[in-house]
This record gives structure tokens, sequence and C-alpha cells, in this order.
């Protein structure tokens, strides 16, 4: 049965009916008093789910591009930065860095495993003189489902007092809490497609005051990624660049909706919808790609070295219609990886595995007892 | 009577019905050959819009997004360039070169008045050392309705040789012909929300041959703008960052709608337009503040002296839920502006127009035959 797509990739996410039906209606002006009361209502609740009172500012760009803007606005060319890599997206910072000339240093771990916040307590406690201007961490390594320990690596970069802690939080934000006021974090950086719930367009950046004093000796240069014309535009709730109306839209409705589950709720969800996938791949005996102690709880890669993950992948789609995600670069046909972010509830986790039961024993494996993977999601729900 | 909102301003415009409807569908994954054909098809239906075999690139930007990176990609510090200055649009061009340390020489016209080619001319005709790297217009400057004279102005730059077109076609392109082979234009964006028929969210930039090998030696840094990212994955029908699904989905669907018209019919209608607003306003007894040879195709400009612009705007919007545009920086309240871009029809000019007249009337405006307006537009469309 086709056209019944059930996506379960970290992005888009699926997308509820009421946002759905938001973006369907025509786009109003962007100039207007109904735009400003919902843009208004829109940085309130980004605030809410941040945690924080630093601004939070939307942009017209994908995640890639909000992280790029959280960058590129606090440093100046030749500026030393650790930047955290054990996948395709800490990888991607790097280029980033070297792209605009900053002196980076990579801290890296092998594709899989957690970074090790130690090398970065050592770096930051060698550098007396001050030198790291900023530590870059993507907190969830979506090409991998790690969850790297961001809250002991920003203790570091806090103990170093000058570097700027840099988030890149696009899968991580609206799934794991993310305190970002009582950590501290200078710069958080998401995007619309994954915990908001929304279809992709739109990139979060949250700037803390010591970030926005950086902002202001800050010498790369940037014009439609400066997020001062945002941070001015936004205290006036209006944009400095015609933005995305429909998408926002969309948005002020899904920030309701989530409002109303609440963050400790959405965060439990995430934390079960992880332990039920990983319970579940455990008792089909896959060998699961992150280690238990790093889960992310947007998504779940598996390895399973038997079959080709991408013949996984292509069945789960034709008998069952479900996307999953596959590997980047050379984990490509290596791992499939299951995306649990955003509005995604226990019926899809059990509908998911229980799907994937059925496509393992079509491609003959038989390493399991029928029933086992569901049984171990089964369980964690029933807790 | 509320919530039937006719969209007059030069962005957002009308979304057609069925543009809408595909924006509402759920998101697909990006990485699929589903997504892969969609895009296929939209890239080629882009070529046909822009007239050219050069790659026209999609971006998850606005138009400012577009045009910055029509700017960095081919260009490096300290490049001289010429930038036409007439209205907001022009300015914000010489600001992107400030930004990024260009050697910029804006060539300025007042505001409503169009650029005179001469001036580049003379400045191109004087650079025997070939030291212009670039020529910046914006074609349509939304700002004031002036439509400068792009195919003079490019025709001194292609005798110049040395020195890239780069052109801000947001408001013009698919509304006035732009032949971008047969003209040799070397850049231009132009951003979704205005022509194309769909609500703001994606940018797009033509690039020729002869840019791309500027491109090569352009050191001015850039990676989310970074054209050659979006080249080679356009090459495999793919993006290199996650794109705006919903969007880019509706804008297959608008794109199509456009083919169907053909060109010479959106022109056609776009000029018509144009001449039944023009005609109407001076029905009216009221200045057009672009003169009628360079009036652009996709938004009139009004300077009603005896009253001011945002009663009228203000009035329009209450009497009659039609949203005009007002003026941008010195011109607040002193311009309103029309916009007729995009899925516009000649009724939606005939109850613009005749709308107008109550509301002129109703704020003491007496300078007119009653019917006048209408008698003007008329007379076009009947011809």
């Amino acid at each position: 049965m086709d056209d019944k797509l059930m996506l379960m990739i970290p992005g888009p996410t699926p997308v509820p009916e009421a946002a759905l039906l938001a973006l369907a209606k025509h786009p109003i002006g962007h100039r207007t008093n109904e735009f400003s009361n919902i843009l208004a209502e829109v940085n309130e609740n980004l605030k809410w789910l941040h945690q924080t009172q630093n601004d939070v500012l939307t942009l017209n760009v994908s995640g890639t591009g909000a992280v790029e803007a959280g960058i590129i606005n606090f440093l100046s060319p030749g500026d030393r930065i650790l930047v955290g890599s054990n996948g395709k997206f800490g990888e991607r910072w790097v280029e980033v860095g070297q792209a605009y000339g900053l002196n980076v240093e990579p801290i890296t771990a092998e594709w899989g495993n957690p970074l090790d916040p130690a090398l970065f307590a050592e770096k930051l406690a060698a550098d007396t003189s001050k030198q790291i201007k900023a530590v870059i961490i993507t907190h969830s390594e979506t090409s991998t489902g790690v969850l790297n320990d961001l809250e002991t690596i920003n203790s570091h970069v806090k103990a170093h007092d000058e570097a700027l802690m840099i988030v890149d939080a696009v899968t991580s934000l609206g799934a794991f809490n993310l305190p970002v006021d009582t950590w501290g974090l200078d710069i958080v950086a998401s995007g619309s497609q994954k915990g908001y719930m929304i279809p992709p367009g739109l990139g979060f950046v949250s700037v803390s005051p010591k970030a926005w004093e950086a902002y202001k000796t800050a010498k790369l240069p940037k014009y439609y990624l400066d997020l001062g014309k945002y941070r001015k535009s936004a205290a006036k709730n209006t944009t400095p660049f015609t933005p995305p109306v429909n998408l926002i839209v969309a948005l002020h409705t899904t920030l309701r909706i989530m409002k109303e589950e609440g963050l400790e709720s959405i965060f439990g969800r995430h934390e079960r919808h992880k332990n039920a996938t990983r319970a579940a791949i455990k008792g089909l005996n896959l060998p699961l790609f992150a280690p238990d102690s790093h889960a992310s709880p947007a998504i779940t890669a598996v390895a399973p070295q038997e079959i080709e993950s991408d013949k996984i992948r292509s069945l789960m789609n034709k008998r069952f219609d479900i996307a999953l995600a596959g590997g980047q670069d050379h984990l490509k046909n290596k791992i499939f990886r299951i995306g649990h972010l955003g509005f995604v509830s226990d019926r899809d986790i059990l509908s998911c595995i229980s799907s994937l039961e059925v496509v393992l024993s079509e491609l003959g494996y038989e390493n399991f007892t029928p029933g086992a993977g569901v049984a171990g999601a089964a369980k964690v729900f029933a807790q």
C-alpha cells in the first residue's frame, strides 16, 4: 500500500495535521500587525523552548545555515577554536571554520563514539593566555546517533571563561533537556524540520549577552547571516528580510502544541522512544552503533553486519511505506538510522519495530525470536 | 468583511490554491528518488523560466540571500565593483559589498528615477586596465517601482568584457522578459514570493560559465552560500543541505502552471496590469512616482501629495481587506505601492482600482471624476 508514508528519518520529521493546514493558509503581508503579533508569540515560545532569556533569532536557512551564523557572527579571521568532530556534522563545522580562515583544532573521536570531554579540558586548561575563542560541539550527532556529553564539555568551557560555547543542537533541541540559561550556553543553533515538528526552511540561533559582546569586535564578513540585524528587528517584532511567512505561521501552531504538552513530557517521550527502540534492536540481536551511555534521544543507528542496510531500508519502504535513513559517507550501506524525533508517538515506534521484524525475516535474517523486538519495546512502554 | 485578504503588495504575492494544497502535503524525505524526480523537473523548468542553459540554483534563503550569494561567490576582497543605487535594494547591495570589503562605487540616481546607463558606460570605458570586476543592478527597484534599463547597461558591461553582470531580478523575473542567454547575463538572482507565485523561503541564482570561471579564484569566505556546493548537488538532482521540501513541491506546481500559461502570456499580462494601473492612477489625477519610460511591470508606486499614503493603505485594508505596500525609509507615508506581480488577474486590478476610488472619496479627495480610475484601466483591458 502506497501513499501512506511514515517518516522515521531524523528530518524532515512528521508534521501534525494542524501545522500542515497552517502551512496551507494564504500568506499574509509580513509588515503587518497581524504578522508581528504572530512573531511576538513565536519569539516568546522559542525562549520558553530554549529555557532562556537570551535572544532566540529565526532565520530563513537550514540547520547548517543556523550553525554557520552562530559561528561567524562572533569570531575574527585567525581565531583559535576547538571543534568536536565525531560524525558528519562535527566534520562540517570544521569545514565551516576553515572556509572562514579560523584556526581550527578538531577534537575527534571515531564515528559512533562520543567525544571525550577530558580532551577539551586539557586544551582549555593549557590555554592560559586565553587564545581559544570558541568551542563548537554537535550535541546530538545525527549521522551516528551519538549524544555528546555537552554538559561536561560545557563545564570546562565555563572554567576557561574566555571561550564561547557554540552548540549544534539541531537534533537535540526539543528532544533533550537543554537548559540554555542554567548551563550558560552562549550560542545554540537548531532547525525547523526536527523537534519543532514543521517542514524544513527555518533555522534558529540563541545568543547570550557574552556572545553579543564578542559580536561587537568580530570581523568575519556577513550580511544575510548577520545576527545583529535579526536582533534589532526581533526587538520590534519584525524581520530584517522577508521571512517564510507560511513556515512561521506553522511554527506558531506547533510551538503552542509543544507548550501544551510541556517540556518534561516532551523530553520524557523522546527518552522513552530511545529506550524502546534500543531495547527492540537488542531483542533482535542487532548491534547498536552508539553506546547506551551516549545514545541520542532523536535517532538510533543500527549496524546489521549480516545484511546490507540499504536492503532493509528499501524493503521497509516498499512493504510498509516506512522511510528510514541510511548511513552517510563511509557508513553508506553499513548502518540504518531510525528517527524518533518530534511528532512521534509510542504507536509509531511499535509500527516501525514490528515492520522491521517482518522485513528482517523476509531478508533471511533468523537470529532472533519472532516478536522479540516488539517485546523489547513493549516492556519499556509498559513501565 | 474580514478574512478575505487580497494581497497587492510586491511580495508575498498571491498564491494559487493548487500551490497552497501542495504546501500542505506532508513532507517526504529529501534523499529519495521521489524528491530527486521533483527537483529534476523544477531545475529544468527554472532554466525555461530564465531562458538559459546556465545552472539555476535553488537556496533556502530570501531574495537578499540569493543576491548576496550571487555577489560573494565570484569576488575577492578589494575587488572594484559598480553598484547601481536608486532605491532601497540598490542601497542594500552597496551595503553587502561594503560588508565584504569590496571596493564599491555606487552609481546613484534619486529614488523614483532610473539609473543613467551613460554613467556606467563612462566608468567602464575608462577602465582600460580592467579593474572593475562586477556591475550590480537592481532590475525592478521594488521600493520605487522603477524598472532600470538593464539591457543597455548590460551592453556596456559586455563591451568591457571583464566585469560580471550581476542582476537583482527579484521583482522582474517572471514578470518581464529577461532572456538570460540572449543578453549574456552572468548572475541573476530572484526569490520565490514574487513571480514564482509561492510563499517566501526560496532564493534562486543563475550562474553563467564566465561566472564559474571567476568562482575558481574568488576568495570571499562562504559555506552555506557557497554556490559551488549547490551546483555539484544539482548535477545529481539533490541539494547540499536539507531543502525546504514543501516549498519545492509547491514550486513544482507553480512552474507547471507558468509553463502552461507560457512566457509571452505571462509577460503580456504583467505589461497589461502595469498599463492598466498607471492609466487608472492618471485617471484619478494622482502622481505616479516612476516615469512611464521606466515603469516596473511588478509594482506601481503612487505619491498622493494631498493625502497621507498610510491613511489610504489603512482604509483600503479596513474597508476592502486589500493590502497595499507603503513607502520605505524616507518615503514612509509619502507613497503607496500597488503590487501586480505573479498570480494577479485583470479582475484583481479592477477590484483594487474601484476600491481605491471609494477610499479616496471617503478621505475627502475630490480631484477626480468618479469612475475615471476604473475607466482608465478598462480602456487598457478592452484593447
